[in-house]
């Protein structure tokens, strides 16, 4: 039986991630630092769907009628970032045949809060995946890393958006470089110098390292996580709420959509069960030993503007009433840019992606709107701005 | 009176920058943790001219007949990563023109010596940076941050080495991106990850940096440091010493020079009045509000082994007997590569620069004699290789 080891398992993908995997066949452990629980504390937010402790998700589904293969997954709480001996542990005792690497701070406004958020996230991120790749180096050399990048660590280049390389031409001579980035947050920065410790383990360790810079993720559950008790983190808010979840949480509601500025900047996006099936793809075809291998991990880009406008087409005709509001954008993005990324990598692969269509916005709309009672109207509006001062 | 506050004053750099500045009529407060001095303890090694403690380094300065001004230098004990309430007091305080950044863990050897260290090492230098940023927006939007980077951030490309920024053309579109870098240590790296945080500090804040990447720095002296209570931090081992450094060092005991691997890598170097030259000019020429200017901070470049037969050259005519050994490489890096790194940003603010030759190498090399009993053989031969298993 191979071995999986999914680190940030508590989260809105490693969980789904950690359940289909064993139901895959895969002995399966997931481990958590629970940091995400207490943020959510802090901020006073919530998931919209209430999931159950840490250790009890992974009892139910152990136990649920839906895991057909009665593998049983372990849950392990520790912190990467801060008990490196407990990781090294693990990895000694488990000797992975692949590790999926979610345990960073998701969360790009949380990182823009001020000072010590800033700090926490490079810390929490850049320490976690600075003892993964020492651990790895140590005990399972030839273990697959994949490590959850995002499409954010480009910015918005005036170039197409190459899978992590860029083959140049300078002054008449050739190279094959990082593809250089501009990333918009602290949150997003924590991925670029991620990437940049991976590369480097790769170059003088040989280890193989898949990258995968994900665009954003839409989606309230997988098919194996569908029933309450299986439900994933799904977060509609302005700090974890992901555009097209908080737009669908917005709409049920009756909250007008928030578009931040013009609506014109332009992002990549995939719904969570591609999510499962790039892991899966890239997972089947991992790097050579000493290959950085990055893959752009999304299916479609779009501005955020045609999305919302996509939202109110999909629901109107249902019987919902949904208004845009463009209000002051937060961040500080460019309003309107070239985007063109390239995620050939994937497609080369077999992906058959889901595009984000009317049916897709009102199964995801039906399957939350017994929990709009929980979707809480003050935290819809961002209070995080780009451009503090503490 | 213009006011200088100089990060990492304890260092190499650090103390004579500190004191040349204040004879130039700036008002100077000097910073530092002194946790190099810590990690010398815990290598059991030392500088090769002993220094006084922190503070009476700067009153020796104060009360020095070398200090015509009699401007007084403050030093202040603070921690800039690990106490960011003490860094802004002083920021706050102060109001700072300009601030030059040395406060990193500078050994790229350290920085390999296993997990702890890397960690220790990114932390720090990262943590330090991220603290100045939101110090400096916070109280003096307005001030200059002189970043000391590496050339070693860059690697060795197969391409020129421009300065940060490099314009690209690519599918018949271009862009101006930040030049894209490959460093060869966690030490290097760490630099890397300073660098992408203090661009996107320009862009979203309008900060005024120029990063430094710097050569390798030799030299025992500067003219206000010449005497022996105002020496700096000379260091020849193979952890905190430079290679210039550390082969008239081992020449002067009669101890072969340590060439690591064939020799033929290229580096890029500068004497230490140089290094001063060059944060003058790059003083006097600021950035723009938002803008990170980058600039390659080098006068020369040429292999390892041409510069250890430079010192065979300079030091055998004058009753030497110098010998050369080849020694395993303990880094991993290209043994034979392309390198042409770009200086002009320099050259056009009027660098005159000071290049290595025979008479300068025999300079230091006379400045040294007297303290050759404080050079350990045991601390010149590499005790850390890159490739680790810890």
């Amino acid at each position: 039986m191979k071995k999986l080891i999914v680190l940030g398992a508590d989260g809105y993908l490693g969980y789904p991630v950690s359940v289909n995997f064993s139901s895959l066949g895969w002995e399966v452990h997931a481990v958590d630092n629970l940091s995400k629980r207490f943020i959510e504390a802090k901020l006073d937010v919530q998931p919209a769907i209430s999931i159950p402790p840490f250790k009890k998700r992974f009892e139910a589904w152990n136990e649920s009628d839906k895991n057909l293969t009665k593998n049983k997954i372990t849950p392990h709480i520790i912190d990467i970032a801060e008990n490196s001996r407990q990781l090294y542990n693990l990895i000694e005792e488990v000797r992975p045949d692949a590790i999926i690497h979610f345990a960073e701070q998701p969360s790009a406004p949380y990182s823009m809060k001020g000072r010590s958020e800033a700090i926490s996230t490079q810390t929490n991120n850049v320490k976690g995946t600075l003892n993964l790749i020492f651990a790895v180096h140590k005990f399972v050399p030839d273990c697959h890393i994949l490590k959850l990048g995002t499409m954010g660590e480009y910015g918005t280049p005036n170039i197409d958006i190459e899978e992590g390389w860029l083959d140049i031409e300078h002054k008449g001579r050739k190279d094959k470089v990082i593809f250089p980035k501009k990333p918009s947050s602290f949150y997003h920065l924590s991925k670029v110098h991620d990437s940049h410790n991976l590369e480097f383990a790769c170059r003088v360790w040989d280890l193989k390292v898949t990258d995968l810079n994900q665009g954003i993720v839409y989606g309230a559950y997988t098919p194996f996580t569908k029933e309450e008790e299986l439900s994933t983190s799904f977060h509609y808010d302005s700090v974890f709420g992901t555009v097209i979840n908080r737009f669908i949480s917005q709409a049920i509601i009756g909250h007008p959509l928030t578009v931040y500025g013009g609506g014109e900047q332009i992002r990549a996006y995939l719904h969570i069960d591609d999510v499962i099936q790039c892991i899966s793809l890239a997972l089947k075809n991992p790097p050579n030993k000493g290959e950085f291998k990055v893959r752009n991990q999304f299916t479609e880009f779009k501005s955020v503007k045609d999305l919302a406008l996509l939202v109110q087409r999909s629901l109107n005709p249902k019987g919902y009433n949904v208004e845009i509001d463009f209000i002051d954008n937060p961040r500080i993005e460019e309003p309107r840019h070239y985007f063109n990324p390239i995620n050939d990598s994937f497609k080369k692969i077999g992906l058959n992606p889901k595009m984000i269509d009317e049916e897709l916005i009102l199964n995801i709309s039906n399957y939350l709107k017994p929990y709009s009672d929980n979707i809480d109207k003050r935290v819809l509006i961002p209070q995080i701005k780009w451009n503090i001062n503490k």
